[in-house]
Order: C-alpha cells, then structure tokens, then sequence
C-alpha cells in the first residue's frame, strides 16, 4: 500500500462544491469515481487538505489516498486525467509516507479572490470573476487591508453555519494586485474559516466604495459579530490557490 | 422605425450555434427573446454578419434589428444586457441607416483561433482554446501561411455541407503570436467559407508536426479537394473577433 499527494485543479462552475453528496455532482465524487474505475471497481476514499463551496475554483487543491496499483510515478497524471472530466486536472502525483495527511498537515494555505472591474460584463469571465461595475477607492482598500494581518478571532467574518468552535485564525499576508480590467486578491494564512475570504472581499468592497471606513476593520473584528461585517461575496470569483505542508 | 447595429460578445459553449432552431437554445434564440421582451411582446427579427457554429465564440458579432422604441441610444446596452443570459453581452449600440445590413455590407471579417500549448490540460481554459499537447515547428506552420495569402479558390478548405457555390475568398492578413502558453492565430478576410478557419488551423498543425511540408500548401489548395487538407480543427478555439464594414 503506497500514499500519494496529488495535486488538483478544478473549475468549480459545474459543481455542488467539492465534498462528496448523495446526489448532486462533485469534484470528491468525480475523483473518487475515476479512481475506483483505476482499481477495477475497489473503492478508493480521497482526503482533501479541505472543502471548497459550490462554484469555488482550485489552482492548488491537495489530496491524498492509498494504493495497491503498480503504477509507474510518471504515469499517475496521465492515468487519473484520462479518466477524469476536462473540469477537473491532476497536475502532480508524488508519493509520501503512510502518516502524511491532506488536512491535518496543512501549515497554511492560500486563497485569491479575481474581481472584473470593467463597464460591461465579459461573457469570458462570468464563471471566473465576480463582475463588479463600480469604480473602487484602492488606497482605502489597500489601508483597510493591513488591519487583517495577523491572528485574530475571526467570528464576525465567518458564515454562521460554520460548525467549529474556535475562530481563531492567523492571517500572514494580503496583496492586492491589478491586471488590467482584473482586481487580484491573494490571501495567506494558517487557516480560514467558512466564508471568510468571501466576507472578508464583501468588507473590502464597502470599504472601496466609501459606505465602511478603513479604520473600522478592528472594531469588525472585536465584534465577533458576522453582522458587523459586509456582504459574502459571490462564489465565481475565489479560487484555493496553494496548500502549504 | 431607427436601425440599430449592436456589437455582440458570446461565450458559444452553451449554444447549438448562432442561428435559431425550433428546439435547441441558439444566440440569435436568446437576443430575439430579449427584444421580444423589451419590445412588450412584439417580435423583432435580427440580421447577423454570418453564422458561427455550436461552441464557436465571438468577440465582436454584428447584428442587425429596427425599432420603434424610444430609447435614449447609451441605454440599450443596459436594456438588452439586463435581459440577456450572461454569456451574450451586448458591448456597443449605434444608430445606422435603414439601408445598413449586418450581412450584406460586411467588407471583412478577422477571426482568431486559441490553441493551448500545455503538458496538462488547464480547467478553466478548456472551453476558450484547442489543447495540444505536442511540440509545433512554428517556423513550419510560419512559412506555410504566407502560401495563404492572397485570393484562391478554397474549396479544399470547406466544409461539404456548405450551400455555397463560389468558394473564391481573399485572405488579406495572418498573424501568429504567441502568450506564453497560448499560440493564437489571427486571420482577416473579405470572407470565410464553412469551417475555413478550423480546416486551415488543422492542416498548419499538420504542418507543425512535419505531418505535411509547408511547401505542399499551394498544391493542397489547387486540388479542390477538402480530403487534400488536414483535419477540422474543434469550435472550443474559434473566436469571429471583428467584422469589417
């Protein structure tokens, strides 16, 4: 028996998320799906540094799972991709000890967050950005932006329907980058709770178009209180980008 | 009654083509929905420049339609767009004579066609570019385009299905750039016959392969014979980027 870490990238637009449900479509089914198709019909369960929602993208998602099959390292890609739908790509397999784990090793992780600003929607990006036609004060972003570094308990910035206890969370770094029409979002941290890049986004925007002050960030924060902060920003635009081990 | 000539960007992965059919979801479906709407009911027909096929995008279609609604000319983008799905964005309105016709007063059209040079398949890529995952001789496939150039008759690069009988066309321009991964091929024309483009792209990738000599491209075309060219390249890399007027 052999544990291997792969990494994966999806495009969430087709799916119920990514854990696995009796009856909706999701990337944890598709993959486990492929695999039992490798293993002549053997069931292969997968273990996933974590969640992503339905409509959430992943650059980086990590896996694991244990294996009988004979495969030659090299091969695994090709082998796993060829079964797969074109949505969801294995870019590495690489084996690991049997006390490697997907979720409880994860130092950190990364997420990105894409925001089309432009006067039309682009019918290119619609699944991959959220299209947002208002002009945004970046500077008061950028200042609102610092006041999320470092570790905090993050309940006003957590979906009420989280079912863990303790919100404290670490935020190591932020950047905000533009690529033409594209707002960049990057987010690192030793942890994040449900929702909370995308309620963290929906805050960032008050504070772009004036209606929340940059200094209100750490009152947010002590709140604890998710009515404190803005709106949960659409799924389209977040992707998991990088888990760190 | 005001002619109105609109500029049309779609993302073609969801439609059975531009043209309307009586059972399957069509863009031209969708715009004369929305006007239907927007006109309280009544029907309103639209001239494009041409067709594109299922799964074909545009950057820059150009349709045709009359009205008699009183609408300020910098609100119909926002009247159509509210009622279009979010893959067809109206990007441009103007007023035109009644004698503009969206077909007939076409001069030229540039098409362009996306090709993903990768080792893996990108999710978010597979509906906007032809992957390819082997290596191109771009100097090849450079040299067999100039042998385009120039006005020929193309009926080796038609499709059989066309109702077309004069398959003399001038191909004005073609350029090959490529960003980083992407090799993106542009073509511009006084017009294109049925799968033109996609013919033409999979007999350069034959090209690329040393499949066939970038010296054999004026003989291919002088047979007349579509068996003579390489294979249809896929609707996912076609974009009909602007038409010419």
């Amino acid at each position: 028996m052999q544990r291997y870490k792969c990494t994966i990238s999806y495009d969430g637009s087709a799916y119920c998320g990514f854990q696995i449900q009796p009856k909706d479509r999701t990337v944890q089914g598709e993959i486990e799906r492929a695999l039992k198709k490798l293993h002549k019909g053997i069931e292969v369960k997968i273990q996933a540094s974590g969640r992503t929602d339905a409509g959430v993208h992943a650059k980086g998602q990590v896996i694991h799972f244990d294996s009988v099959l004979d495969i030659p390292l090299g091969k695994w890609e090709l082998a796993l991709n060829t079964l797969l739908p074109h949505d969801i790509v294995v870019t590495a397999v690489e084996t690991v000890s049997n006390d490697f784990h997907a979720r409880y090793n994860v130092t950190g992780k990364e997420y990105r967050y894409f925001i089309h600003l432009a006067e039309h929607r682009d019918p290119f990006k619609r699944n991959y950005a959220y299209y947002y036609p208002y002009s945004l004060n970046i500077d008061a972003i950028q200042e609102a932006m610092e006041h999320f570094i470092g570790e905090y308990d993050f309940t006003s910035f957590c979906s009420a329907k989280t079912d863990k206890e303790d919100k404290v969370r670490e935020i190591t770094g932020m950047k905000l980058t533009q690529e033409e029409e594209m707002l960049i979002f990057s987010f690192e941290g030793n942890g994040f709770l449900y929702n909370m890049v995308r309620i963290m986004i929906g805050t960032l925007l008050d504070v772009g178009r004036g209606k929340k002050d940059p200094q209100s960030i750490p009152a947010i924060i002590k709140k604890k209180d998710r009515k404190a902060a803005g709106k949960t920003a659409s799924a389209n635009g977040l992707y998991l980008w990088r888990v760190f081990y």
